[in-house]
């Protein structure tokens, strides 16, 4: 399913077919939390700005409004709408960042829900059931993501039982996958390494999750706590040990510079809650850095937030009105910068495709990964 | 500047021609009270929705960004990017209604800012010389806006100084049309009729008013706390005073219902929040009655909000996806439902100017007059 075209140096340029169309790599997906994107954008929107991969996520999903209310719709795509691949996490992550009076066991966990405090059990198969019941393209993996640094016991233990979770992931999402009235019958499922700051823990978890022969691999735990350059050296010193014809999935990560540094990498996939979450707090990225649109000397500038940016921010509105908005509390304000950032994310992962086509990614590497996440309205 | 096309009983189809572009009449203005409107919608919305003329709001405006920032940036049209024509009111009903520390002189009214307490005063004047920085194509005359009921001798007294207002507002106008730097040199100035509930006052303010021959003639003062039969009837007894080949504007009104009963006494001119206001809250207008997409009932339906209704949210979106994006407190969902109540406010003159022009008016007002304005859910 997942080919690749092209390569330069350990950048990969590649094709990744699903059933619901095919996803040009590296790509950035885009986040819709509760099917919906933060910042009024509907999934119409997204096909504007070339989004072609959407997010979605479990736990928020399963507690509102209910996957098997999902289920009954048709599923996430068609309850938002959206006719390209959906990827949606397996609900570990917020498990382990938003709900309360956590309890793990080899089981699963259970938790308290961060909306009403009903009490709530996760575990693998669980996991699966809700993604199964949204019918998304790709499942992810139920797995405990570890805030770095962690005592190494600790996340030797818990990146072992990951592991033990994966291969009841597989079974029980082969399982769903077999059923009449499953809305996805060829959904797939991505491994996840984990194994914190330790070289020989992420190196022994990508060993033993690249033997599931899975149709991709994610890297998690990395982008919560740690340095970059760790995030770095993990990728490093991980990566030689994933499928190679399997595409690779850095999650939650990052800044554009992190971005183009994990493609040096050989990273395929990204997602990450950034452009819209800075968007929505006026810091807009953009070809020469970052700005903050709240910024006085912006009051009477009459330029597009960027003048070589083609999104429908930049085409229609100045920086003067943009930060107007910002300043009189205006809704449109956020939906006007999370289109112009979501556009410049989703813009930047062409670029790179072509700069990888061109066999001109170190050049296009050396001179962006450092411009575009420094500010330029300081 | 306004031409009667045709009438069907008291209910007249015209044309209103502006140096910023022709509008259909009757007509809704969408407001957009700080160059935005409410629920994230851009200028580029509006024009998807068949809105014909924007509202903004001159108290707003002066506050934040300051109308002396919008003419720098070329008047609020430029700012905003809005290409057809605007109106803005005086401020008058925004003092009235928002500021606080009012003190009302025959010079004007001063009144501490909502925002930041500071200290400020408005008049005709003043209220003529921002409306000419903001550039828009009609500007409001200064009134004071009274609350129903009022005792007889207070409206009395306020309605005779609006109209003393109304001279210095065209004296001060005609100065600044004549003036260089003026944006829009051929801005207009309508009047305002005030008099709250009593005949008497209603129709001596309209005579006198009628004289100054202005472009247009506004009712102010009505649905702020009266029963809708009074409403009524103030209109049937003060539009005959009213210049007939001038537009008639009835300020900040109102339901469906309303404007039909209006059209058919005689106006051409409504703006109201209340269709972007309610919908922020999940209150919908259709072609059935109102709906509250908080309804459980509509957890599992798959239906557009409105199975007639061309908008882009019923061309898209279904009742379960849109009471899901509500009760999950996704900003999309107010971004949606005011797609839809404005859509279906521009619609439904749409409809009534086609009523009159067919001679069908009267059958129109009795099919839809009371049905669009009950509730469809309960």
């Amino acid at each position: 399913m997942f080919k690749i075209l092209h390569t330069n140096g350990s950048a990969r340029r590649g094709e990744f077919h699903t059933v619901h169309g095919t996803v040009q790599t590296p790509v950035f997906q885009n986040v819709g939390t509760l099917a919906a994107i933060k910042g009024a954008l509907s999934s119409y929107d997204l096909k504007q700005l070339g989004c072609q991969i959407e997010l979605s996520n479990t736990y928020h999903l399963h507690l509102r409004p209910g996957d098997e209310v999902i289920k009954k719709m048709g599923g996430v795509r068609r309850f938002m709408n959206w006719d390209g691949p959906i990827l949606t996490d397996s609900g570990g992550f917020q498990v382990f960042s938003l709900a309360k009076l956590r309890k793990i066991t080899e089981e699963g966990v259970s938790f308290s829900s961060h909306i009403d405090g009903r009490r709530i059990f996760m575990g693998p198969e669980e996991s699966m059931r809700i993604q199964s019941n949204l019918g998304s393209t790709i499942a992810m993996a139920f797995d405990e993501c570890v805030e770095n640094p962690a005592p190494y016991e600790y996340v030797k233990n818990s990146s072992e039982r990951t592991c033990r979770w994966l291969v009841r992931c597989k079974t029980e999402m082969e399982r769903l996958n077999s059923l009449e009235d499953t809305i996805n019958k060829e959904q797939m499922l991505f491994g996840i390494n984990q194994g914190g700051t330790y070289d020989d823990l992420r190196i022994e978890s990508m060993k033993r999750i690249a033997e599931l022969d899975l149709p991709g691999y994610a890297i998690g735990g990395l982008a919560v706590g740690e340095p970059q350059e760790e995030m770095y050296h993990i990728l490093d010193v991980t990566l030689p040990y994933a499928p190679y014809d399997k595409p690779r999935y850095l999650m939650g990560v990052g800044t554009p510079s992190n971005i183009i540094e994990a493609v040096a990498r050989g990273i395929d996939f990204f997602d990450c809650v950034m452009p819209s979450r800075n968007a929505r707090h006026g810091f807009i990225f953009t070809s020469k850095g970052t700005m903050n649109m709240r910024n006085l000397k912006y009051e009477l500038d009459d330029r597009p937030i960027d003048e070589s940016c083609g999104c429908p921010t930049c085409r229609r509105y100045s920086r003067a009105y943009i930060r107007h908005l910002f300043k009189a509390e205006e809704m449109l304000a956020m939906r006007l910068s999370v289109i112009h950032n979501l556009y410049f994310y989703n813009n930047l992962m062409s670029e790179i495709r072509s700069a990888i086509e061109e066999d001109r990614f170190e050049d296009f590497r050396r001179e962006n990964a450092r411009k575009l996440s420094e500010r330029v309205d300081d």
